[in-house]
C-alpha cells in the first residue's frame, strides 16, 4: 500500500506527540515540528506510510536525543493490561468459544496504537473490548483461521504494539504454542512491541520470540534481517496484527491472516470498511474472493 | 488565542482538502502539500490560528491559480439548507420558545465548517440539528442574550460560513431586524460566507449586510477595514458565530456573545469543553464569572 497525501499531516501530528512524550519544553516541540515539516516537504511519497513514519521517527529521535520517546506509554500499557490479564483470561475461558473470544480480544487490543490515534487511554481499551465482544465475526473467516492453524506446522505471529501483546498472549494461549514464533520489532518505533515488551508480559516463557531486525512499523520485508525473512518464507501461516503490518504486507502473496482495528480513514478506505471496524482479513495468499474477506462489527 | 502546535498538521490537512476541491490532479495535490509544508516550517507560530490559516489559504489560491477553492461547497450548502428553510422555520414557529429554538439551530449550523472538519455532509448537519434541539441550554445564557438584544440599539452579527448563514437568517428573523447589521468576510477564505452568499440566501433583503474588508477567518480586527472597525466599536452587542471568531475575539473586551460548536480539540481545550459541545459563551465584555460562561449539550 502506497502512502496517501492524507498520511502527511498525520506524520506531523505523530511527531508533535512524540516530542511531547520526550519533553515538556514548548521550544523543543516547536523545533521538532518545524524540522519535521521541512523534512516531510522533501520526502519520497511513493513508499508505504510505515516507511515514511520510520524516517520521521528517526528524525525525532535524533532531534530530541531520545532513543525511545514512547518508552513510558509502552511500559504503562504493558503494566495496565497485565493487571487485567486474569479477568480477560476468565472471560475467554468462561465463553462458549474461547478461541473466538481470544481472537476478538486480540483485535480489540490493537486500539493501543499511538501511530494513527491522538491518544489512547484505559477507557478506549475497555470500550474496544466491549465492541469486539459483541461484534459478529463472519464464521467463515473464523473457521478459516481455525483450519489454517490446525494445518500449519510453522506459524509466524507478527506482533504490533506494547500493551496489545498482552492480548496476543491470551490468543496464543488458545493456540498450539509449539508451532508459533512471535516476531517483534528490531528497534524502537512508535509504541511497537520490542523483545523487552515480550519479556515483561511473560510471552518469552510461553512461545519462541524473535525480532525482525528492523525499526519500521509493520513488516517492511526488504528492510528486515535475512534471518527474519527466512522465517517469514518458511512459515505455513502468518498471523499479522495491526494496521502497519496490513499497510506493508497487503500486497504480499503469502498465507497471511490480518487481525486489526481500522483506525484511520486511509486504511479503512483501502480495505473498504468504516473507521473503527474490527477485522479478520485473509491476505492475498488465500486467493479468496471479495466476499470472504470478512468484516467484523 | 495563540496558535497551538496542534494546529499545524490541521493546516496541512486543510491545504490538501482545498487542493482537492480545485483539481483532480494528484500531481497538483502533491505540489500544494509540499509547498505548504515548506511554508509552514518557516511561519510565525505566535499569531492566532486564523491568521496562519489565512497565509496558508493564500498560498493555496496562488499555487492552484484558483481564487476560491471552496466556491462549490459554499454554493452546495447555501442551496441545500435553503431547501430545508421552510421546514426549519416551521420547527421554530411551532416550538414553545421560538427564539431559543432559533439560537439552537444557529449553533447547529456552525457544523458546516470546512476549517476544522475533514468533510461535512447533509447527515452531519441533520445530526447537529437533532443534538442542538435536545441539548439543555443554561437558561441564564439564553436570558442574557434576550436581555442584551432588547437593550441594544445596534447589534453586529458576525457571520461564519456559507450554508450556516441560512440558519443565521432564521435566528435573525426572530430578532428585531432593524437593529442588526450582518457582517461577512471581505474576500474568499475557506467556506466563510461572503456578500454573494448573503445575497443568495436572501439575507440582504431582510437585514443590512456589510463586509469586514478582510480575507481572514474569524475577525482579525487589525486587518479589517476601518469602516468595519467603526461599526464593531459602535455596536452595543456583538453576536459572534463560530470557532474562528472565538479564536480571534475571545480576548477582546467587548460585549460579545459567542455561538459555536466546538469542532477541534484545541478550541475545546481553550474553552474547557468537550469536542462537539454546542455553546453560548458570553465574552470578556460581560465580565461574567466562570459559572455563567455556559455550555450546551
Amino acid at each position: 500500500m502506497k502512502c496517501h497525501l492524507d498520511c502527511i499531516p498525520c506524520f506531523i501530528r505523530q511527531a508533535l506527540q512524540a516530542a511531547r512524550f520526550v519533553s515538556d519544553d514548548p521550544a523543543m516541540h516547536e523545533k521538532v515540528v518545524r524540522e519535521v515539516l521541512q523534512r516531510a516537504a522533501g520526502m519520497d511519497y511513493n513508499d508505504p506510510p510505515p516507511l515514511m513514519a520510520t524516517q520521521i521517527q528517526r528524525s525525532i529521535r535524533e532531534l530530541t536525543d531520545c532513543a525511545d520517546p514512547y518508552l513510558g506509554v509502552k511500559q504503562y500499557f504493558n503494566r495496565r493490561i497485565m493487571e487485567m490479564l486474569d479477568d480477560f483470561r476468565d472471560k475467554i475461558n468462561r465463553s462458549d468459544e474461547p478461541f473466538e473470544t481470544a481472537v476478538r480480544l486480540a483485535i480489540a487490543g490493537n486500539i493501543i496504537d499511538f501511530g494513527p490515534t491522538v491518544g489512547v487511554d484505559d477507557a478506549m481499551v475497555l470500550d474496544a473490548v466491549k465492541r469486539a465482544l459483541i461484534a459478529s465475526i463472519p464464521s467463515e473467516s473464523m473457521q478459516l483461521m481455525r483450519d489454517e492453524i490446525e494445518k500449519a506446522e510453522k506459524i509466524l505471529y507478527l506482533a504490533d504494539n506494547a500493551g496489545e501483546i498482552v492480548f496476543d498472549r491470551l490468543l496464543i494461549e488458545q493456540m498450539p504454542r509449539k508451532k508459533i514464533t512471535l516476531a517483534v520489532k528490531g528497534g524502537p518505533i512508535i509504541n511497537d512491541a520490542l523483545r523487552e515488551d515480550a519479556e515483561s508480559v511473560g510471552l518469552v516463557e510461553i512461545v519462541e520470540v524473535i525480532d525482525n531486525g528492523c525499526d519500521a512499523p509493520g513488516t517492511v520485508l526488504a528492510a528486515c534481517s535475512s534471518d527474519f525473512r527466512s522465517r517469514f518464507e518458511a512459515a505455513d501461516l502468518i498471523i499479522s496484527k495491526g494496521q502497519a503490518n496490513f499497510e506493508t504486507l497487503s500486497d504480499v502473496d503469502a498465507k497471511i491472516i490480518f487481525l486489526l482495528t481500522a483506525k484511520c480513514p486511509v486504511v479503512a478506505g483501502e480495505i473498504g470498511c468504516k473507521m473503527g471496524d474490527m477485522l479478520v482479513c485473509p491476505g492475498k495468499g488465500f486467493r479468496v474472493d471479495e466476499e470472504s474477506s470478512s468484516k467484523v462489527a
